[in-house]
């Protein structure tokens, strides 16, 4: 296990006194221990003394299991009419009472979805809330509510995590290149996602890369008015003079990107390239604050002051940025005008200005995944970022 | 809303002495109105008395709202300071209590994940435990336990919802294609995998699809022995003389197939012909004997002695099959040794024997999704099954 996350986790079991933390969103797992379930639940009980251990399906790969941790594994998917959830309770109330944990106090995440879903499907395995409610009851303690500091851990990215979300980003940067390349080649926006899903998907035919995954949307022309509401490729054709908006999240190994591009289709009009100076600018003033120590909501109001007095003040209706890496959307603190979060170092933040408009007939936004170092700022996703792909980079 | 539907869900009702039913998982709105959520939390509110009425985020496109329903927006994602959650529990509350469904009982699905993800991203937003815990208390009645019923509902696929698999079938024949085509041609599992998934998501760009992705899975030679445990796809080089196995979930506009073809590369060894012909025998068997009425133990147990008779009585360590249509695996009862379900028109169930084995260096599976007719059965992915990829088409 990654030192800094067992530290941190060490540190959270003492300030609660809790006998044992139990893991079992894949996004916790991938958090915890690099650990990328492929299928089924797998619950990591992490103990207040002694080694933590990792209950995974019996019929888990094994060369995709985490080193250097027991792990122990439970008849999931076995064809013997037992109910699997009956099995993993019954394992890890066996493992709290064996190791003397059972008059003590556990804590785990209970909310209900709001986990990354498993590799190999698009979906989770339904979690009986029942289990929930039986597992809060196996120790004499019972069970307390950590759930903020839970979602703090997600706020750290620590050296091993950074290596992961940089090839992620490396992944994510072929979709860019693709992006760039073909929007103005008359596709759909829909082909033209596939086309970007498509050269990420192609990465997992090469080197190191056990999963990889995009989910790229593409709104063009006056759909991009709607790309601060929602985003979705739909079948309109991306036709010259389209300003054509790609937002995408990729997953790697577990790892994720969140990146938005702007492209022009032709040249930029003036009332385009006005668009791109306000939201760049915006992101530009945004980056000089980041550093260890900086409220969140100036920072949401340095990009929003600029896109207002480049006079787009009603059109930037979203916030400015949130927390990134161990899924699309990590929880905690965000960069909003309502945020009374601090920027700390390791985190990663998306930086995502836009100003969209009806009116003007398109909408236009940037968005960046930066690590807070301890001098500053680092951008993950330092590629081309303007309206045609050039090889300018803002902010480094 | 689908007339076949509405009954079904109004017997619910009444059976249960419930004020009203509340849906909020994807999987479940795509059953009840043919609606595949964009992003965020959609509530289907559905009284005893009176019309339902969809809560759906404010920015959801409009577009995709469902026809003949009443839709109330709500400020989900805007940039205003409020918890969602608390406006979502507070206009349902509202909702109920202006329809003096208040004094009554209310049930919805609260077990924990097991949803489909929304269209948008990977993810599922984060539903407070709390909040299910409140809506079971807004009405004086409290909750009932409906689940056994609810999952019901998935059971019987209506006219309508035929159609919609229908779609998503032939969009899948495209993936099928592909893979005969390309799995020769010396790609790794991976590459084809992504060659496999670009095929389907292409079909975005055309026609009257508005969502479609595919979660494509090979294993090849030494590999396919896994395929009875587990599903994925690695850097491993599909070589002359491997099974290759795809296993294969596709969405289209929230409705899902659920396909596994072996193909081999070159000729088929005597060994490879015997395992084919016992697996697909076996199909064959569990095909004759689909009927409404007919005990799901009794369909497993044709394919099952159909391969134990062919000498791998001890490679076929899986269920039979399960329901699939609104997600890539439906609740409900399964074709298993265990089960004690009994197939009715209407159901779509996945007929998957396969045989792996370690000693034998491979493995092989047919999947294919097969819907329950008044007379019998009709099989929604009629494409080539045979190692080769070749034009007969079993069991019809």
């Amino acid at each position: 296990m990654d030192s800094r996350r067992t530290k941190m986790v060490g540190e959270l079991i003492r300030r609660n006194s809790l006998a044992a933390l139990l893991f079992w969103r894949p996004d916790e797992l991938v958090m915890m221990l690099g650990y990328f379930p492929l299928w089924g639940v797998s619950v990591l009980l992490y103990p207040a003394d002694g080694e933590p251990v990792l209950f995974v399906p019996a019929l888990e790969p094994e060369d995709i299991l985490p080193k250097g941790i027991t792990v122990k594994k439970y008849p999931w998917g076995a064809l013997d009419g037992n109910d699997p959830w009956e099995v993993l309770y019954s394992v890890a109330k066996e493992e709290l009472f064996r190791r003397g944990l059972a008059d003590g106090v556990v804590s785990f995440t209970r909310s209900i979805g709001g986990s990354a879903p498993c590799r190999m499907s698009a979906e989770q395995p339904p979690l009986p809330a029942d289990l929930v409610l039986r597992l809060e009851r196996v120790c004499a303690g019972g069970w307390k509510d950590t759930g903020a500091e839970l979602s703090q851990l997600y706020d750290e990215k620590t050296p091993t995590d950074i290596v992961a979300l940089e090839k992620t980003h490396k992944i994510a940067a072929l979709a860019v290149e693709v992006f760039y390349r073909e929007v103005g080649r008359g596709h759909t926006e829909a082909m033209l996602g596939a086309l970007i899903e498509s050269a990420v998907q192609e990465t997992n035919g090469r080197g190191d890369v056990g999963f990889a995954k995009a989910w790229p949307m593409l709104q063009s022309g006056l759909n991009a008015a709607d790309a601060g509401r929602f985003n979705r490729s739909t079948g309109k054709l991306i036709v010259p003079g389209d300003l054509v908006v790609l937002e995408m999240g990729v997953c790697v190994d577990g790892y994720w990107a969140d990146i938005t591009r702007t492209a022009v289709v032709g040249q930029a009009t003036h009332s385009q390239q006005h668009m791109y100076e306000a939201v760049a600018g915006a992101q530009e003033a945004a980056f000089r604050l980041l550093r260890p120590g900086a409220a969140m909501r100036e920072v949401d109001n340095a990009a929003r002051s600029f896109i207002a007095d480049a006079g787009f003040g009603s059109c930037f209706p979203h916030a400015l940025g949130h927390q990134t890496g161990f899924r699309y959307h990590d929880p905690g603190d965000v960069l909003s005008p309502y945020s009374t979060g601090i920027l700390r170092e390791g985190m990663v933040v998306t930086v995502e200005p836009g100003v969209y408009s009806k009116e003007l007939g398109s909408g236009l936004r940037i968005e960046d995944n930066v690590l807070i170092t301890p001098g500053g700022y680092r951008i993950l996703s330092a590629y081309p970022r303007d309206l045609k792909g050039g090889n300018q980079v803002y902010g480094k």
